[in-house]
C-alpha cells in the first residue's frame, strides 16, 4: 500500500463539493436532514435519516419531512437548549439507540450560530449524530538540526479504543465549550507530552486552521456514515534539542524523532491516524517540503485542507 | 477609514459561496455564461453576457443561449486552440471592443483542463474576459531582529497604470504559460527587488497558495464585473539584515522596512493593492500574528484565503 497525499486527504475530506460536482453534491445532500435551532433559519449540521428517525416524537425536537429539517424546538436560550439536548442524549444513551453514545466523555462541545453566539452545548460523543462542527487543537513539535527538520511523532497506545497503535501529532485534543484554543493547547501540551507550560507559552506559534468534512468510517467507532465537519487549530513548536516530549498519560506509547522522509513514508503506509496525516500535510506545505514542483495535486490539497463549511463556525 | 481583515478579504474574494448562501449563488451564476472547450463538458471560466455577446458569430466560438454556454469550438489540440483564441483577441483588440485589451502584454497565460493538461494559451490581458483561473507568485521578504519581524514593503510607482502609489508585496508577478512557479519567482526576485539568484534559491521557502475569486472593480482597469479567479503561490524569504531589496525597474518607487504594526495599520487604511493585502493576511496567520484570540473572523479568513474553485486548476 502506498497512499498519495490526495488519498490521505480524501480519507478525511470525503463530503462532496458543490463547485466541483453539483450533481453528486445535490444527490448527497438530498439524503440528509438539516439540523436547525428554532428561530434560526439555517443549517448547523447534516444528519442521517436513520438518526433523525430516533428523534421523531422526542420532546423538544420537531421533524419536518417535507423540507427534511430536524429542529431543536425546546428552550429559548443557550442554557435551556443545552439542558434539553442533554436530556435527549442521556435518554438515548439509556435506550442504547446509538453505539457512539457508549463512549460518553462527560465533555461538552459548543454549537454556535451565525453571529458566533452559543446556541447550545452537547456531550462530545453525540456531536457526530448531529453533524455539527467540532473544534480541536493539533501541535507539531520539531527540532532543526543542521538545517534539517526532525519531527516528534507519538504512537498511540495499542489499547486505545480508536486508532490504537497508529501515529499521531505531538499534541492533539478537542476544545471544550467555553475554552479558547490557545489555553486548550497549553493544557494538552502538559497532559499529553509533559511539556513545561512556560516553554510552551514562550515558543508555540499559531499557524492557522485545517478544516475538513469527514464521513465517519468504522475506524472512528460506532455508526458509520455520520457527518463530522472538523476545524483543527494548528500550532508549531520548535523545541530545543534537549527537550524531549514524554507521554504524560497512558494514551501514548512512545515518541519518535523522525526525519521528514521517515514521516512521509509512514504516511504513505497509512500508519497515521487519518486527521493527523492532514496536519502533517499542512505542516509540510507551510515548511516548503511539499511544493508545486513535487506534488502534482498541490493547489487542490492546499484548498481542501481549508474547506469552508456549510455551517457557521466559531 | 479603518478596514477589518474581513473587509480586506471581501474586496478580493467577492464571488458568493454556494455552501454559505445557495440562493445568492444561484442568482449570480444564472447571470453568467460558462466557458467550455469542445469535447470537455465542464466550465473553465464564467463570463458576463455582455462579453459573450461579442463572441456571437465569431469564427471558432459557439453560443448556446439555452444552457448559457460559450464553447471554444475551433482547434483540436492546444496549439490549434491557442491560435484560434489569439486570432479572436487580436481582432477584438483592433475593433476596440474591450478596454482591457488595450493593455496588451504579449504574455501568454495557460488555461488547463481536468487532467491538468493545457487546453490553450491566451494573452494575459484577455483572461478576465474569459473568467479563467490565472496564476502568480508572491513573496514576502522579512528580517527578524530581537525576535521581532520586520517586513520589506515596496510602494508601487505613482505612474503605474493600475494601483499606482499603493503598497505591494516584495516580489509579485504572473506566471507565464509553461513556466513553473519557483522559476518564475526566482526571475521576478531579480527583476523586481534586485535579489541575487543564489541567495534566493538557498533561502526562499514555498509556503502554499492563496486562492480567491475576484470580481473586477474600476481600480483593476477596464471593464468592471469581469470574473477573475486567481491562484497565487506564496513564498517566504527571511533576509540577512545586510541585504536590502532595491527596485530593479521603474515599477517600484522604494522599499520600506516596517514592523508588523506598521504594516497592519497601512492595511487598515487601505493602502495595499488589494490582493497583496491578502498575501499579508496569510503571512500573519502562518506566523502567529493573527490568531483565534485576536481575530474574530479567524476561521472564515483562513478558509477563504484558500478557496476551492469551480474550475480545474494546474
Amino acid at each position: 500500500m502506498s497512499l498519495s497525499n490526495l488519498d490521505l486527504l480524501n480519507e478525511c475530506d470525503g463530503f462532496p463539493y458543490y463547485q466541483v460536482d453539483p450533481d453528486l453534491y445535490a444527490a448527497s445532500i438530498s439524503t440528509y436532514f438539516e439540523l436547525r435551532v428554532q428561530g434560526h433559519d439555517y443549517a448547523i449540521g447534516y444528519m442521517l435519516p436513520s438518526v433523525v428517525e430516533i428523534f421523531r416524537n422526542t420532546p423538544n425536537w420537531t421533524v419536518d419531512d417535507e423540507s427534511r429539517i430536524l429542529t431543536l424546538a425546546g428552550g429559548s436560550n443557550a442554557e435551556e437548549r443545552s439542558a434539553a439536548v442533554m436530556r435527549t442524549f442521556v435518554a438515548m444513551k439509556e435506550t442504547k439507540h446509538f453505539k457512539v453514545l457508549d463512549k460518553w466523555r462527560n465533555e461538552l462541545y459548543s454549537v454556535n450560530g451565525k453571529n458566533k453566539e452559543l446556541l447550545f452545548d452537547v456531550e462530545r460523543c453525540a456531536t457526530p449524530l448531529l453533524g455539527v462542527v467540532t473544534y480541536g487543537v493539533h501541535l507539531t513539535a520539531f527540532v532543526r538540526t543542521g538545517g534539517k527538520l526532525k519531527i516528534w511523532i507519538p504512537r498511540r497506545a495499542k489499547t486505545k479504543q480508536t486508532y490504537g497503535g497508529m501515529l499521531d501529532n505531538a499534541v492533539a485534543g478537542g476544545i471544550a465549550s467555553g475554552e479558547g484554543p490557545f489555553e486548550s493547547l497549553v493544557r494538552e501540551c502538559g497532559e499529553e507530552a509533559s511539556l513545561q507550560e512556560d516553554l510552551v507559552r514562550e515558543r508555540v506559534k499559531a499557524c492557522g486552521t485545517v478544516t475538513y468534512f469527514y464521513i465517519r468510517t468504522k475506524e472512528a467507532g460506532g455508526e458509520t456514515g455520520l457527518l463530522q465537519p472538523e476545524c483543527e487549530y494548528v500550532y508549531d513548536l520548535e523545541l530545543p534539542a534537549d527537550v524531549i516530549p514524554k507521554p504524560g498519560d497512558d494514551e501514548v506509547e512512545e515518541f519518535y524523532l523522525w526525519s521528514v522522509p521517515e514521516v512521509r513514508e509512514a504516511m504513505a503506509r497509512g500508519e497515521f491516524k487519518p486527521n493527523c496525516a492532514l496536519i502533517m500535510l499542512e505542516f509540510f506545505i507551510r515548511h516548503g517540503v511539499l511544493t508545486a514542483e513535487n506534488e502534482k495535486d498541490y493547489i487542490e490539497i492546499v484548498s481542501r485542507l481549508h474547506r469552508r463549511f456549510e455551517f457557521p463556525t466559531l
